[in-house]
Protein backbone atom coordinates (compact mmCIF):
# COMPACT_ATOMS: atom_id res chain seq x y z
CA UNK A 1 0.00 0.00 0.00
CA UNK A 2 0.96 3.71 -0.59
CA UNK A 3 2.13 5.63 2.04
CA UNK A 4 -0.52 8.04 3.20
CA UNK A 5 0.84 11.88 3.62
CA UNK A 6 -1.42 14.32 5.35
CA UNK A 7 -1.05 18.03 4.20
CA UNK A 8 -1.37 21.40 5.88
CA UNK A 9 -0.51 24.65 5.81
CA UNK A 10 -1.08 28.20 7.20
CA UNK A 11 -1.37 30.10 4.05
CA UNK A 12 -5.09 28.35 2.92
CA UNK A 13 -5.51 26.25 0.01
CA UNK A 14 -5.14 28.50 -3.21
CA UNK A 15 -1.29 29.56 -2.00
CA UNK A 16 1.32 28.42 -4.31
CA UNK A 17 3.36 27.08 -1.98
CA UNK A 18 0.50 24.10 -0.64
CA UNK A 19 0.18 23.51 -4.35
CA UNK A 20 3.88 22.79 -4.83
CA UNK A 21 3.74 20.55 -2.11
CA UNK A 22 0.90 18.17 -3.31
CA UNK A 23 2.10 17.49 -6.79
CA UNK A 24 5.45 16.88 -4.91
CA UNK A 25 3.49 14.58 -1.98
CA UNK A 26 1.80 12.81 -5.31
CA UNK A 27 4.60 11.27 -6.61
CA UNK A 28 5.09 9.55 -3.39
CA UNK A 29 1.66 8.54 -1.95
CA UNK A 30 -1.84 8.73 -1.37
CA UNK A 31 -2.68 12.50 -0.09
CA UNK A 32 -5.34 13.74 2.36
CA UNK A 33 -5.30 17.85 2.29
CA UNK A 34 -6.61 19.85 5.13
CA UNK A 35 -6.29 23.71 4.61
CA UNK A 36 -7.74 26.44 6.40
CA UNK A 37 -9.92 28.23 4.46
CA UNK A 38 -8.47 31.39 4.84
CA UNK A 39 -5.02 33.09 5.77
CA UNK A 40 -4.01 31.74 9.19
CA UNK A 41 -0.45 33.30 9.17
CA UNK A 42 0.50 34.00 12.89
CA UNK A 43 -1.37 31.28 14.56
CA UNK A 44 1.37 28.97 16.10
CA UNK A 45 -0.14 26.70 18.02
CA UNK A 46 -3.62 28.08 18.95
CA UNK A 47 -6.95 25.91 18.54
CA UNK A 48 -10.72 26.18 18.54
CA UNK A 49 -13.07 24.97 21.10
CA UNK A 50 -15.63 27.51 21.72
CA UNK A 51 -17.25 26.60 18.18
CA UNK A 52 -17.58 23.95 16.31
CA UNK A 53 -15.65 23.52 13.14
CA UNK A 54 -17.20 23.24 9.67
CA UNK A 55 -15.39 21.21 6.74
CA UNK A 56 -15.80 21.35 3.11
CA UNK A 57 -15.38 18.80 0.78
CA UNK A 58 -13.08 20.55 -2.40
CA UNK A 59 -12.27 17.12 -4.50
CA UNK A 60 -13.15 14.10 -3.01
CA UNK A 61 -10.56 11.60 -5.74
CA UNK A 62 -9.46 8.69 -3.61
CA UNK A 63 -5.88 9.07 -4.02
CA UNK A 64 -6.07 12.92 -3.38
CA UNK A 65 -8.78 14.00 -1.39
CA UNK A 66 -8.75 17.95 -0.69
CA UNK A 67 -10.76 19.46 2.45
CA UNK A 68 -10.89 23.12 3.63
CA UNK A 69 -11.52 23.73 7.54
CA UNK A 70 -12.63 27.00 9.34
CA UNK A 71 -10.09 26.51 12.24
CA UNK A 72 -6.76 27.17 12.84
CA UNK A 73 -3.64 24.87 11.62
CA UNK A 74 -3.73 22.95 14.32
CA UNK A 75 -7.29 22.20 14.07
CA UNK A 76 -6.79 20.87 10.96
CA UNK A 77 -4.73 17.90 12.11
CA UNK A 78 -7.04 17.29 14.85
CA UNK A 79 -10.05 16.75 12.95
CA UNK A 80 -8.72 15.10 9.72
CA UNK A 81 -7.02 12.51 11.77
CA UNK A 82 -9.91 11.59 12.98
CA UNK A 83 -12.81 11.81 10.43
CA UNK A 84 -11.13 12.73 6.98
CA UNK A 85 -8.18 10.02 6.63
CA UNK A 86 -8.79 6.21 5.30
CA UNK A 87 -6.34 5.34 7.86
CA UNK A 88 -3.01 6.98 9.80
CA UNK A 89 -1.13 8.76 8.02
CA UNK A 90 2.28 7.84 7.48
CA UNK A 91 4.02 11.60 7.23
CA UNK A 92 1.99 15.21 7.93
CA UNK A 93 3.11 17.95 5.79
CA UNK A 94 2.76 21.35 6.71
CA UNK A 95 3.82 24.48 4.16
CA UNK A 96 5.25 25.13 1.75
CA UNK A 97 5.35 28.48 3.91
CA UNK A 98 5.55 31.63 1.93
CA UNK A 99 7.96 33.59 4.19
CA UNK A 100 10.35 31.99 6.71
CA UNK A 101 9.25 29.98 10.20
CA UNK A 102 13.56 29.87 10.70
CA UNK A 103 14.97 30.86 13.95
CA UNK A 104 12.28 32.10 16.73
CA UNK A 105 9.73 32.37 13.80
CA UNK A 106 9.10 28.76 14.85
CA UNK A 107 7.11 30.21 18.09
CA UNK A 108 4.93 32.45 16.07
CA UNK A 109 4.05 29.86 12.85
CA UNK A 110 1.06 28.29 12.14
CA UNK A 111 3.01 26.10 9.67
CA UNK A 112 4.98 24.79 12.29
CA UNK A 113 2.21 25.26 14.69
CA UNK A 114 0.67 21.90 12.80
CA UNK A 115 3.72 19.75 12.64
CA UNK A 116 4.39 20.22 16.61
CA UNK A 117 0.78 19.29 17.04
CA UNK A 118 1.27 16.22 14.61
CA UNK A 119 4.54 15.09 16.34
CA UNK A 120 3.14 15.54 19.77
CA UNK A 121 0.00 13.03 18.55
CA UNK A 122 2.59 10.70 17.87
CA UNK A 123 3.05 11.43 14.06
CA UNK A 124 5.79 11.71 11.73
CA UNK A 125 5.86 15.35 11.00
CA UNK A 126 7.75 17.82 8.44
CA UNK A 127 7.13 21.85 8.06
CA UNK A 128 8.34 23.37 4.82
CA UNK A 129 9.13 27.02 4.47
CA UNK A 130 10.80 29.15 1.82
CA UNK A 131 12.47 32.93 2.41
CA UNK A 132 10.29 35.41 0.04
CA UNK A 133 7.11 36.42 1.43
CA UNK A 134 5.28 36.83 -1.97
CA UNK A 135 2.64 35.47 -3.58
CA UNK A 136 4.06 34.35 -6.20
CA UNK A 137 7.50 33.20 -4.88
CA UNK A 138 9.43 30.51 -7.23
CA UNK A 139 9.32 26.98 -5.25
CA UNK A 140 10.53 25.19 -7.84
CA UNK A 141 14.39 25.02 -6.71
CA UNK A 142 12.56 23.72 -4.00
CA UNK A 143 10.83 20.57 -5.55
CA UNK A 144 13.70 17.91 -5.89
CA UNK A 145 15.14 18.54 -2.49
CA UNK A 146 11.69 17.78 -0.55
CA UNK A 147 11.09 14.90 -2.02
CA UNK A 148 14.39 13.58 -0.79
CA UNK A 149 13.40 14.87 2.36
CA UNK A 150 10.05 13.11 2.44
CA UNK A 151 11.82 9.83 0.94
CA UNK A 152 14.35 9.94 3.78
CA UNK A 153 12.10 10.18 6.76
CA UNK A 154 9.86 7.79 4.76
CA UNK A 155 12.83 5.32 5.42
CA UNK A 156 14.53 6.44 9.00
CA UNK A 157 11.14 7.25 10.74
CA UNK A 158 12.34 10.63 12.98
CA UNK A 159 12.37 9.83 16.97
CA UNK A 160 9.00 10.01 19.18
CA UNK A 161 7.90 14.02 19.32
CA UNK A 162 10.45 15.28 16.96
CA UNK A 163 9.58 16.97 13.88
CA UNK A 164 11.40 18.64 11.26
CA UNK A 165 11.52 22.57 10.68
CA UNK A 166 12.90 22.61 6.59
CA UNK A 167 13.64 26.07 5.31
CA UNK A 168 14.77 27.22 2.07
CA UNK A 169 16.92 30.19 0.98
CA UNK A 170 16.87 31.80 -1.95
CA UNK A 171 20.50 32.58 -3.00
CA UNK A 172 21.15 35.30 -4.75
CA UNK A 173 22.97 33.37 -7.29
CA UNK A 174 20.25 30.28 -7.67
CA UNK A 175 21.99 28.33 -6.21
CA UNK A 176 21.53 25.75 -3.32
CA UNK A 177 24.55 24.44 -1.64
CA UNK A 178 23.15 21.35 0.16
CA UNK A 179 21.34 20.31 3.46
CA UNK A 180 22.45 21.22 7.18
CA UNK A 181 20.93 19.88 10.07
CA UNK A 182 21.22 22.57 12.59
CA UNK A 183 19.71 24.64 15.46
CA UNK A 184 17.22 26.90 15.62
CA UNK A 185 19.24 30.53 15.68
CA UNK A 186 18.36 32.91 18.72
CA UNK A 187 16.69 36.10 17.82
CA UNK A 188 13.81 38.38 18.14
CA UNK A 189 11.92 40.63 16.60
CA UNK A 190 11.77 44.34 17.73
CA UNK A 191 8.28 45.27 17.70
CA UNK A 192 6.76 48.56 16.66
CA UNK A 193 3.24 49.48 16.69
CA UNK A 194 2.43 52.42 14.69
CA UNK A 195 -0.18 54.25 16.57
CA UNK A 196 -2.68 56.04 14.00
CA UNK A 197 -6.00 58.05 14.58
CA UNK A 198 -9.61 57.32 13.01
CA UNK A 199 -11.46 59.19 11.69
CA UNK A 200 -13.41 59.66 15.18
CA UNK A 201 -10.48 60.79 16.85
CA UNK A 202 -9.97 57.32 18.19
CA UNK A 203 -6.18 55.57 18.27
CA UNK A 204 -5.34 52.08 17.13
CA UNK A 205 -1.63 50.26 16.84
CA UNK A 206 -0.56 47.95 13.75
CA UNK A 207 1.96 45.86 14.11
CA UNK A 208 5.33 46.47 11.96
CA UNK A 209 9.11 44.91 13.31
CA UNK A 210 12.23 44.01 12.70
CA UNK A 211 14.02 40.68 12.79
CA UNK A 212 17.19 40.87 15.08
CA UNK A 213 19.16 38.19 15.01
CA UNK A 214 23.12 38.26 16.54
CA UNK A 215 23.59 34.62 16.33
CA UNK A 216 24.79 33.76 13.01
CA UNK A 217 27.10 30.55 14.39
CA UNK A 218 28.14 28.05 11.96
CA UNK A 219 25.67 25.44 13.60
CA UNK A 220 22.46 27.67 13.60
CA UNK A 221 19.39 28.23 11.04
CA UNK A 222 20.34 31.64 10.46
CA UNK A 223 23.78 30.60 9.00
CA UNK A 224 23.06 27.86 6.94
CA UNK A 225 20.04 29.80 5.37
CA UNK A 226 22.12 32.74 4.67
CA UNK A 227 24.96 30.59 3.30
CA UNK A 228 22.66 28.59 0.49
CA UNK A 229 22.10 26.13 2.77
CA UNK A 230 18.55 24.57 3.57
CA UNK A 231 18.54 24.17 7.43
CA UNK A 232 16.68 20.93 9.18
CA UNK A 233 16.11 21.61 12.42
CA UNK A 234 14.92 18.60 14.83
CA UNK A 235 12.06 19.96 16.97
CA UNK A 236 10.92 19.18 19.99
CA UNK A 237 7.56 19.03 21.98
CA UNK A 238 9.15 19.76 25.57
CA UNK A 239 10.00 23.16 25.90
CA UNK A 240 11.59 22.61 29.63
CA UNK A 241 15.43 24.70 29.33
CA UNK A 242 17.32 21.68 30.78
CA UNK A 243 20.56 23.52 30.81
CA UNK A 244 19.04 25.83 33.57
CA UNK A 245 17.54 23.58 36.00
CA UNK A 246 20.49 23.52 38.11
CA UNK A 247 20.17 27.01 38.81
CA UNK A 248 16.96 27.64 39.14
CA UNK A 249 16.88 24.41 41.49
CA UNK A 250 19.73 26.11 43.58
CA UNK A 251 16.95 28.85 44.05
CA UNK A 252 14.44 26.98 45.56
CA UNK A 253 16.66 24.66 47.97
CA UNK B 1 12.16 52.75 42.72
CA UNK B 2 9.58 50.15 42.94
CA UNK B 3 9.38 47.55 40.62
CA UNK B 4 7.37 47.70 37.96
CA UNK B 5 5.43 44.44 37.22
CA UNK B 6 3.06 43.83 33.93
CA UNK B 7 0.31 41.36 34.40
CA UNK B 8 -1.53 39.57 31.35
CA UNK B 9 -3.64 36.32 31.09
CA UNK B 10 -5.69 34.75 28.72
CA UNK B 11 -9.14 34.32 30.69
CA UNK B 12 -10.00 38.15 30.22
CA UNK B 13 -10.04 41.23 33.05
CA UNK B 14 -12.74 39.44 35.13
CA UNK B 15 -11.21 35.99 35.10
CA UNK B 16 -10.79 35.74 39.31
CA UNK B 17 -7.18 34.39 38.50
CA UNK B 18 -5.33 37.59 37.15
CA UNK B 19 -7.73 39.82 39.65
CA UNK B 20 -5.95 37.43 42.41
CA UNK B 21 -2.72 37.81 40.77
CA UNK B 22 -3.65 41.54 40.85
CA UNK B 23 -3.61 42.01 44.40
CA UNK B 24 -0.37 40.00 45.36
CA UNK B 25 1.27 42.05 42.91
CA UNK B 26 0.29 45.16 44.04
CA UNK B 27 1.82 44.22 47.72
CA UNK B 28 5.33 44.07 45.61
CA UNK B 29 5.48 46.81 43.30
CA UNK B 30 3.85 49.27 40.77
CA UNK B 31 1.34 47.67 38.44
CA UNK B 32 0.81 47.37 34.72
CA UNK B 33 -1.95 44.97 33.50
CA UNK B 34 -2.95 44.78 29.98
CA UNK B 35 -5.48 41.93 29.54
CA UNK B 36 -8.09 40.18 26.60
CA UNK B 37 -11.22 41.83 26.05
CA UNK B 38 -12.53 38.59 26.15
CA UNK B 39 -11.64 34.23 26.85
CA UNK B 40 -8.90 33.85 24.88
CA UNK B 41 -7.76 30.19 26.20
CA UNK B 42 -5.72 28.10 23.44
CA UNK B 43 -4.67 30.96 21.46
CA UNK B 44 -1.04 29.85 22.21
CA UNK B 45 1.81 32.11 20.36
CA UNK B 46 -1.30 33.29 18.07
CA UNK B 47 -0.04 37.44 17.09
CA UNK B 48 -2.28 39.73 15.34
CA UNK B 49 -1.11 41.39 12.00
CA UNK B 50 -3.21 41.44 9.69
CA UNK B 51 -5.93 44.51 11.64
CA UNK B 52 -4.82 46.87 13.98
CA UNK B 53 -5.26 46.39 18.10
CA UNK B 54 -7.35 48.59 19.75
CA UNK B 55 -6.75 49.48 23.60
CA UNK B 56 -9.60 50.36 25.96
CA UNK B 57 -8.12 52.36 29.15
CA UNK B 58 -9.51 50.71 32.52
CA UNK B 59 -8.52 52.32 35.18
CA UNK B 60 -5.78 55.26 35.60
CA UNK B 61 -4.42 55.51 38.66
CA UNK B 62 -0.73 55.57 38.52
CA UNK B 63 0.72 53.21 40.33
CA UNK B 64 -2.21 50.89 39.00
CA UNK B 65 -2.79 51.02 35.52
CA UNK B 66 -5.31 48.62 33.80
CA UNK B 67 -5.92 47.99 29.75
CA UNK B 68 -8.19 45.84 28.06
CA UNK B 69 -6.31 45.18 24.07
CA UNK B 70 -8.97 43.15 21.03
CA UNK B 71 -6.11 41.24 20.48
CA UNK B 72 -4.37 38.22 21.98
CA UNK B 73 -2.20 37.65 25.47
CA UNK B 74 1.09 37.98 23.10
CA UNK B 75 -0.63 40.98 21.51
CA UNK B 76 -1.45 42.31 24.80
CA UNK B 77 2.65 42.32 25.71
CA UNK B 78 4.13 43.31 22.98
CA UNK B 79 2.24 46.64 22.42
CA UNK B 80 2.28 47.15 26.10
CA UNK B 81 5.65 47.66 26.63
CA UNK B 82 6.16 50.13 23.88
CA UNK B 83 2.92 52.13 24.21
CA UNK B 84 1.56 51.59 27.87
CA UNK B 85 4.46 50.42 30.63
CA UNK B 86 6.17 53.91 31.80
CA UNK B 87 9.06 52.19 32.24
CA UNK B 88 10.76 48.55 31.25
CA UNK B 89 8.69 46.06 33.31
CA UNK B 90 11.21 44.45 35.76
CA UNK B 91 8.97 41.05 35.37
CA UNK B 92 5.92 40.17 33.05
CA UNK B 93 3.58 38.33 35.10
CA UNK B 94 0.45 36.21 33.29
CA UNK B 95 -2.61 34.15 35.14
CA UNK B 96 -2.91 32.82 37.11
CA UNK B 97 -4.67 30.33 34.53
CA UNK B 98 -8.13 28.85 35.74
CA UNK B 99 -6.36 25.37 34.55
CA UNK B 100 -3.59 23.27 34.09
CA UNK B 101 -0.73 24.57 32.07
CA UNK B 102 1.78 21.46 32.67
CA UNK B 103 2.74 19.23 30.32
CA UNK B 104 1.79 19.81 26.82
CA UNK B 105 -0.65 22.11 27.70
CA UNK B 106 2.56 24.69 27.63
CA UNK B 107 1.76 24.20 23.56
CA UNK B 108 -1.71 25.77 23.52
CA UNK B 109 -1.81 28.04 26.48
CA UNK B 110 -2.29 31.68 25.62
CA UNK B 111 -0.72 32.29 29.38
CA UNK B 112 2.45 30.60 28.89
CA UNK B 113 2.38 32.52 24.62
CA UNK B 114 2.50 35.70 26.52
CA UNK B 115 4.89 34.78 29.08
CA UNK B 116 7.39 33.24 26.59
CA UNK B 117 7.05 35.86 24.33
CA UNK B 118 8.27 38.39 26.92
CA UNK B 119 11.11 35.96 27.81
CA UNK B 120 11.78 36.03 24.09
CA UNK B 121 11.97 39.49 24.33
CA UNK B 122 14.31 39.99 26.50
CA UNK B 123 11.86 39.92 29.85
CA UNK B 124 11.95 38.14 33.36
CA UNK B 125 8.66 36.51 33.26
CA UNK B 126 6.53 34.17 35.27
CA UNK B 127 3.25 32.06 33.73
CA UNK B 128 0.77 31.03 36.94
CA UNK B 129 -1.81 28.40 36.55
CA UNK B 130 -4.64 26.74 39.05
CA UNK B 131 -5.53 22.97 38.20
CA UNK B 132 -8.70 24.09 38.51
CA UNK B 133 -10.94 25.17 35.77
CA UNK B 134 -13.97 26.60 37.48
CA UNK B 135 -14.68 30.09 37.40
CA UNK B 136 -15.12 30.46 41.18
CA UNK B 137 -11.96 28.37 41.78
CA UNK B 138 -10.36 29.11 45.69
CA UNK B 139 -6.87 31.05 44.22
CA UNK B 140 -6.15 31.79 48.17
CA UNK B 141 -3.56 28.90 49.06
CA UNK B 142 -1.88 30.24 45.91
CA UNK B 143 -1.23 33.99 47.34
CA UNK B 144 2.11 33.06 49.54
CA UNK B 145 3.50 31.30 47.40
CA UNK B 146 3.07 33.42 44.30
CA UNK B 147 4.74 36.57 46.87
CA UNK B 148 7.49 33.68 47.48
CA UNK B 149 7.94 33.30 43.94
CA UNK B 150 7.72 37.04 42.51
CA UNK B 151 10.28 38.04 45.52
CA UNK B 152 13.07 34.91 44.43
CA UNK B 153 13.19 35.85 40.77
CA UNK B 154 13.62 39.60 41.37
CA UNK B 155 16.52 38.74 43.69
CA UNK B 156 17.71 35.99 41.77
CA UNK B 157 17.17 37.33 37.61
CA UNK B 158 16.51 33.93 35.81
CA UNK B 159 18.64 33.21 32.42
CA UNK B 160 18.44 35.14 29.01
CA UNK B 161 15.29 33.51 27.68
CA UNK B 162 14.42 31.10 30.38
CA UNK B 163 10.92 31.90 31.60
CA UNK B 164 9.07 30.42 34.63
CA UNK B 165 6.09 27.67 33.83
CA UNK B 166 4.12 27.82 37.63
CA UNK B 167 1.26 25.16 38.59
CA UNK B 168 -0.67 24.71 41.15
CA UNK B 169 -2.37 21.45 42.36
CA UNK B 170 -5.34 21.37 44.18
CA UNK B 171 -4.37 18.60 46.96
CA UNK B 172 -7.70 16.72 48.34
CA UNK B 173 -6.18 17.29 51.73
CA UNK B 174 -6.12 20.93 51.22
CA UNK B 175 -2.03 20.74 51.94
CA UNK B 176 0.31 21.97 49.35
CA UNK B 177 3.72 20.18 50.04
CA UNK B 178 6.35 23.16 48.81
CA UNK B 179 7.64 24.00 45.48
CA UNK B 180 9.32 21.33 43.25
CA UNK B 181 11.40 22.67 40.17
CA UNK B 182 10.73 20.04 37.39
CA UNK B 183 10.95 19.30 33.76
CA UNK B 184 7.58 18.84 31.58
CA UNK B 185 6.00 15.66 31.88
CA UNK B 186 5.75 14.24 28.06
CA UNK B 187 2.07 13.46 27.68
CA UNK B 188 -0.64 14.20 24.87
CA UNK B 189 -4.37 15.08 24.28
CA UNK B 190 -6.40 12.25 23.09
CA UNK B 191 -9.00 14.19 20.97
CA UNK B 192 -11.82 13.24 19.48
CA UNK B 193 -14.34 15.17 17.81
CA UNK B 194 -18.19 14.61 18.46
CA UNK B 195 -20.11 15.30 14.53
CA UNK B 196 -23.39 16.73 15.15
CA UNK B 197 -25.76 17.42 12.32
CA UNK B 198 -27.50 21.03 11.95
CA UNK B 199 -31.37 22.09 11.48
CA UNK B 200 -30.25 22.02 7.71
CA UNK B 201 -28.68 18.86 7.32
CA UNK B 202 -25.04 19.95 7.34
CA UNK B 203 -22.42 18.49 9.68
CA UNK B 204 -20.34 20.54 12.16
CA UNK B 205 -17.39 19.23 14.66
CA UNK B 206 -17.22 19.75 18.29
CA UNK B 207 -13.99 19.03 19.93
CA UNK B 208 -13.97 17.11 23.07
CA UNK B 209 -10.58 15.12 24.60
CA UNK B 210 -8.82 13.53 27.16
CA UNK B 211 -5.42 14.12 28.41
CA UNK B 212 -3.49 10.53 28.64
CA UNK B 213 -0.10 11.15 30.75
CA UNK B 214 1.89 8.13 31.27
CA UNK B 215 5.49 10.07 31.93
CA UNK B 216 4.87 10.38 35.63
CA UNK B 217 8.76 10.10 36.84
CA UNK B 218 9.42 11.51 40.09
CA UNK B 219 11.32 14.40 37.86
CA UNK B 220 7.75 15.61 36.02
CA UNK B 221 5.42 18.67 36.59
CA UNK B 222 2.50 15.80 36.40
CA UNK B 223 4.22 13.70 39.30
CA UNK B 224 4.95 17.09 41.39
CA UNK B 225 1.02 18.22 41.03
CA UNK B 226 0.11 14.60 42.11
CA UNK B 227 1.58 14.33 45.11
CA UNK B 228 0.73 17.94 46.14
CA UNK B 229 3.44 20.08 44.99
CA UNK B 230 3.53 23.17 42.99
CA UNK B 231 5.70 22.43 39.72
CA UNK B 232 7.68 24.97 38.44
CA UNK B 233 9.11 24.53 34.46
CA UNK B 234 12.16 26.68 33.29
CA UNK B 235 10.89 27.05 29.74
CA UNK B 236 13.01 27.88 26.69
CA UNK B 237 12.26 30.05 23.54
CA UNK B 238 14.53 27.31 21.75
CA UNK B 239 12.32 24.43 20.32
CA UNK B 240 15.68 22.35 19.13
CA UNK B 241 15.58 19.29 19.56
CA UNK B 242 19.46 18.48 20.71
CA UNK B 243 18.88 15.25 21.58
CA UNK B 244 18.11 13.74 18.39
CA UNK B 245 20.40 16.06 16.18
CA UNK B 246 23.27 13.46 15.93
CA UNK B 247 20.32 10.72 14.45
CA UNK B 248 18.69 13.18 12.07
CA UNK B 249 22.53 14.55 10.80
CA UNK B 250 23.92 10.98 10.13
CA UNK B 251 20.55 10.99 8.08
CA UNK B 252 21.56 13.88 5.90
CA UNK B 253 25.24 13.05 5.80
Amino acid sequence: MKPLLLITNDDGLNAKGIQTLIRVARTIGDVVIMAPDRNSSGLAHSFTSSRPLRINTISNVPECTIYTCDGTPVDCIKVCVEHFCPRKPDLVLSGINHGSNASINVLYSGTMGAVIEASASGYQAIGFSLLDHSQDADFEPTVPYIKDIILRTLKHPLPNCTSLNVNFPVPEDGIIRGVKVCRQSHARWLDSYEKRIDPRGMPYFWLTGRFECNDIEPDTDQWALENGFISVVPTTTDFTDKCSMPQIQAVYE
